[in-house]
């Protein structure tokens, strides 16, 4: 995929193209102990490739939601691979993900990437400036390259950690953390392992960035770079999850059939980065400052999940409606409820867009605050919304027989007479919009509408620090103070970030 | 397994015995599009008659706890099977039921069929005065049969309903409400059938109930009989549950490889019941009855689920402990706050049996509001618990590979490397406790743990409509009233059911 | 006030011309029994008086915040006087709003007249493009009127309902819905009452409009209209709030001095208002839709509550610092919890204003769907964030002695023995920020942070009802059965309002 | 009122004679800087004082409920002076509490003595069993004198406190806790302050306890010994509260005329204790045990706000009624959700009661975790219930002109046209009813239901700490592990206090 031969592919048109793209490569990829020889024929992973496929035919039937104007190419590009220079831009963002949520009903994998190369354009643009290094324009290069060819780029954050409460150079195993094990003029080969990476076998090339604060001991785990997903050293270690086996089992049971996610470990071996696709390399005291630049804009692309969100109310209101108590008020008033939630989500993180504010870069970077109040509450509410969804559906949805039964020419004959409810609404119906959201609420797509909405992006513990940073205290003391007059004492210092008029305060 | 032959069979003594007691029965039960010839060799069913086997050993293990003197054999039986006479009965099946969630980490099924027989004790002594009928008579010949042979009785309620808009008699197939077809001297013939039917399979006699308020045209719908589960025309579809499947690939994927839960649905084709195992027939004004006495007793039976909530919490705090983060304070936050939840879910539903008062047939009721405040916590609380224990967690909870990956010579040791805590602790160990999760939030075990105590004994509606008939409106009214001064008007009247001093509101 | 010699007064400049200006009018204000002579001088009032007058302070202070450009006078007016022309005029709105929230601590009473102004600029320019009336064209001749002389204007919605059951033409008195009871060429004249007439005492004007929508039978309550205050035939009943009368005792016990909203009701006894200052009449269709306009506004300019909240969450990490457990973790963790829960509000609300959508009259219209998740919230968290405000300031702050207490020559000095909190901190200032967070909880400003929060444009279930008809069910459900691979069936239309692609879902 | 002429006065035998017990005491109370010569005469005092009576007339009106056999006088005692010697005792208490909440709708300030005497009663055994001390007979004889002499005993145990961070003998005034500095053969001399001191005024004697864990260097500060209220050298600084002086204003205003709770600050400046009124004095090791004791009973006897809730429920109730909505789906949801709550408080906190176990003195100690997990609740659920009573009362609430408006001959009958609701309701009890929501939301009631609901018997985070202390978490584990297939390891450790059976965990 990478232009290793000196002539550039050409660029990838549609989701049918961009699913002719990964086969053939040779990637070592591993599910349940054996090899997968073709991940895109496999049914337990092409859920996974499809999804993001609906990202490519989202850009080609809308193309105003879809892509934008790339200035580094002069053409339009796919979203995923577009530099927000406006809030504007980041709304889109918003309002894509939320599209595509409602298409796929499940993560489509590409908001990683997406975010990676907004953040990385600012802190690189800073680290040129403090070390007048050349990270910068070796990543408008790559980008580029890839809006150029419109490939699918992974963002590669999350290490192994093993101990939590040791830095990556204390750890028992150096290779904890991802980190450099050879540098020479030609570029550097790094070893380690990376959790939880989203959509990674579904991409072309990786971006790989560090996942928390570094000291200086920590310099060889500084290191940003892109690397093709088929470079020499790499195996996929690919998650087991909830119910992903129903794959094999037809279309009924799957709930969800055509869509689901993506989550594995990488292995990397002493796998080589050229200098010309480094980012960063021993900076170490900018790698918070990326992993804040870089959450800022992710906590808030959780707004992914309205759209998924959206999928499940509308399952819940069917399911409501073949029952045939969709007019009963306590049922109307959970689906307003779902409602209520699905959109909080939604205006916290578009607020957050909205707020946004230019870098030096010529970026612009998403509201702090807001943006992780977004998240926080994404940790939360869908799992609110899926209880409703399932208190909607019955218990039907996890006492029903499988669809073979239903095929069954004797037990078929008992689940359409026994399983029937409104008047017109075949069995058959039925069973799907049940196993839909036994799917999306315990099921295979249930890993990505819950467990990643609470990790994904920092666990809730994570926004909670975040939102204690950001909530200027001080300044909120001096405004209580001088309302119950006490006179200010000497706590009160100004000049501190904690001055009004700054932020989203006002 | 019934006495046909005159000649009872030796009573059950243990688990093992419950195990060999299952075996050889001609059931007719299909999973997945397949008849199962023995369902006590099915991997998928195996853990959930495990489950009630663990009832059987309690009570050698712990007879104070899961054993009581029955006064009509003069012998110690199994408490499933025993008719409480006071409130201290009811507080030991509490006792034994949190400990039986403790034990499994699921459902173990007998709690339907115990609170259905203490239901009927009155009910049927109270059909017997209006209607000189025999029913309690031949009710506690029944019990003195199975507490004798020790069996497992599970109760038959919920129909498969059809459209919810209608009574019985009006739906288009009269069948979807389980109905007498045919009545002679000899006894009756029903049809229908009976969903979400928890241990049907792992049973030896079916208590069938209506499942709601009926009417005089629905005379046909009152039925109560107790059948054999091997009896000619049953036939039992098992669910497709999330995750059950993993059963077939080793213990760690699993979860829990030992436990799990069952429900299927039982269809009825002309079965027959004789005189003497029929308890209501006909008497259609004490359906509604019938359904309100059960669910005071079943509504408090959920305190099973706290624990299985104990079991979540240890698995939990094991994690936090695996990953060396068993001291932050958010997380200690965390595990105080599930335990807080837990334990409302306990004080609520023991308070219902401390609080229970004698019907007229001796048996006690518990109190209902306090069943049904319970039971209402039991449809959110678990959800939120679940919540806390996939953020204890973290994300590996969803992205971990299989066991088969940890068994592969190569991939193993990568995983080994790789997915190492806190030192110390084997990364299986780790994946254990992480499956274990998985199992209990979005497997196998979180059908028992989540979506049943959302649907079990009634969804959340039902319970906020008894709690709305119980609340006591015109007593409280006046009590404001009088505190505001307000003269005494006509909608005070005296005699209500709302009189202080009765029920719990003193 | 009103120009009726011809020649205009000056502007006011500021708020102590504001002040000004209020005195010698000869309004009819009762207060407790009482007639009240001068309201500016009532210790009671004044504080409500103050908390407008910081409208005109803060316009001097941050013109860019406060005050905007008028495309009516070419002059710039104050932003409570300016019609938003682009979703940034609303966002500004808003931060304004947060700012006086900050400012004040209480509600300063000038958005209804600001929100009515935008409603009825789109409202009247679509009466006249139905009707070919000059309604448009008479309120912006108004609102240049009163952005000229820079006055304060209050909207005067709520009427006093009587029976909820019931129609305005069917009440038992037609009274108890404002309406025309004579009409003639020079005007109309209307009798009824207003309640919950948020600073109308402070204001100069009033917009008179109806509550609800209405019917053909109706018709004579489908009056918009505006009126000086002190027109002949007003009566003025100001409600007697929480602790209203620590006004008379001091600043420590008043908690918030200076500040504090104000509501009363209005009685219109045969009140007259010239055709000139007559925006609808008798045009009953447009009744609802002048209520959704105006909501639409008022319902996310309720994030001047978060700038109440920062005063408090202000006053309780104050009250920690004082008590010298600012640094334990559950404190810490308290104020971030009021901050997620204040930006939650901040963050729906604004993103409402920024996803506005311009209306045909040039004015652009919040988003409905936003505006009200953010209203809903407005119902229940600042209640939250006020408990927990009261859990950081410990017992004390329902327990203390008096402010007179503290200034007797005896007891004064065991208060300052006993009431001494960590070193350093006088006791005066620990009982001044404690009677903030009681003046702010259950205090003079808890009726507006709380239980103004909860009713003010429209109650908790006003919320629900328009989420309810915003949320698009249609399209979501087509969304589920497409992902669970239904087929479309005759429910799914196309055409109707839940299209994709509109409103605020995409 | 103490013996100390030798003829003990006759018991009080009712309310009446209680409140003419308290008359001509030369109490020194201060309020609001001014000295009260007679309290029970104060319009301010004299609601709290009626609150007592009420706990008087209800032994007479339900003798079974509020009083109960003593085993020490061997004839009936007011149950708050009962020890409880049975499960049953305690939910005796319980029923009693919820009583009085219900006929007062405020706190009725006994309690705190109540339970007390019944941690005292086991502590002072185990003190004497280590310390061959005589302190439970002492306990015994001065119980059966107030038993004899039916009077009122206060508990008195919150210290100033000062800095938190610092022990009793580190603070910088040592006289911030409660210590003895003079001791000789007739007793010992004690200075300091209790804040918060529920009900102090309105008892006969006090119970002096420590507050909080002391070490060997805090031994002065170890002491407890019982007071009377007259006693020489004791201040009482009565608290302002919300609406207090609403009380001067007539009975529909104060919204609950005849009731209140009663706060102040005691300040003992070398009082005296006798030694057979001292029952600890320096076996400071015992100080947290009292601590817990105490606290297990007393967090669970805020079930009496219940009682208080009962009322709120039909306040709310009565207003809907009044307004005609109370067929409404969501009015009548509201107080389903009401009710549900104020249950979950009355059924944890009576499960407490019925759980308990059996001291060595005798006495019966309520279950731990059930009472902190029922106080918990009460930290919240009764501001949730206070909201939805302020969301059914309207904004009225908080707009309505007083009662001196009402019988304003003009004004008067302009609220009695406009503030009409449903036909047939007076204006006058409309006014009362929601004046009564206001009391108990954010007026004077206000301060016991939610406020002291909130800080009484430890702030949520004390329960935290309690519950995280009895969570057993290492038996958690090891069912977790067991589940899981996780060998025992070294940090199973047997006979640990996490065994299971002990507790309320089985």
């Amino acid at each position: 995929m990478n232009a290793a031969d000196g002539t550039e592919p050409r660029p990838i048109r549609s989701g049918a193209e961009y699913i002719e793209s990964l086969r053939g490569r040779r990637l070592r990829v591993f599910l349940q102990g054996a090899f997968i020889d073709e991940p895109v024929e496999h049914p337990v992973i092409r859920p996974s490739i499809n999804a993001v496929a609906a990202t490519y035919d989202l850009a080609l039937d809308d193309p105003e939601l879809a892509s934008a104007l790339s200035p580094y190419t002069g053409a339009r590009v796919n979203r995923f691979l577009h530099i927000a220079t406006s809030p504007g831009d980041l709304v889109m963002q918003n309002r894509m993900q939320r599209r595509l949520g409602q298409l796929t009903g499940t993560c489509f994998q590409r908001c990683v990437g997406m975010d990676a190369f907004n953040a990385l354009h600012s802190v690189t643009h800073e680290i040129d400036a403090r070390h007048a290094t050349a990270y910068h324009r070796r990543l408008l290069d790559f980008l580029a390259l890839v809006q150029r060819q419109n490939l699918v780029v992974g963002g590669a954050m999350t290490d192994a950690k093993g101990d939590r409460g040791k830095a990556p150079h204390e750890q028992a195993d150096p290779d904890l953390f991802v980190h450099v094990v050879r540098r020479d003029a030609s570029g550097v080969w790094i070893r380690g392992a990376k959790a939880h990476q989203t959509g990674c076998v579904n991409s072309h090339w990786l971006l790989l960035m560090p996942t928390m604060r570094l000291g200086a001991a920590d310099r060889d785990y500084a290191i940003v770079g892109a690397i093709p997903v088929d470079a020499p050293g790499i195996t996929y270690l690919y998650g087991r999850q909830s119910c992903d086996s129903r794959a094999m089992d037809g279309d009924i049971d799957a709930g969800n059939p055509r869509f689901a996610g993506q989550e594995a470990m990488i292995v990397f071996d002493d796998v080589f980065i050229p200098q010309e696709r480094v980012f960063m390399d021993g900076e170490h005291e900018f790698a918070s400052l990326l992993v804040d630049r870089f959450t800022g804009y992710h906590r808030r692309s959780y707004v992914c999940k309205t759209g998924v969100g959206d999928v499940l109310i509308g399952a819940a209101a069917t399911v409501a409606d073949y029952n045939g108590v969709e007019r009963a008020s306590h049922i109307r008033d959970k689906l307003v409820e779902m409602t209520h939630l699905n959109e909080t989500i939604y205006g916290t993180g578009i607020a957050a867009s909205h707020q946004a504010t230019p870098m030096a870069s010529g970026v612009y970077q998403a509201d702090d605050m807001l943006a992780n109040v977004c998240k926080h509450h994404v940790t939360k509410l869908p799992y609110e919304i899926g209880r409703l969804a399932q208190d909607l559906a019955g218990g039907l949805v996890v006492t029903m027989p499988a669809a073979a039964d239903l095929e069954h020419p004797e037990i078929g004959a008992l689940l359409r007479k026994y399983l029937q409810g409104r008047e017109g609404v075949a069995t058959e119906d039925r069973m799907r919009i049940l196993r839909l959201i036994e799917n999306m609420t315990m099921g295979r797509n249930a890993v990505g509408y819950l467990t990643e909405s609470l990790h994904g992006a920092g666990s809730p513990q994570a926004q909670r620090i975040q939102i204690g940073r950001a909530m200027q205290l001080e300044f909120k003391k001096q405004l209580a103070r001088t309302l119950a007059g006490i006179e200010p004492g000497p706590e009160a210092k100004p000049g501190t970030d904690d001055t009004p008029g700054s932020g989203n305060h006002n």
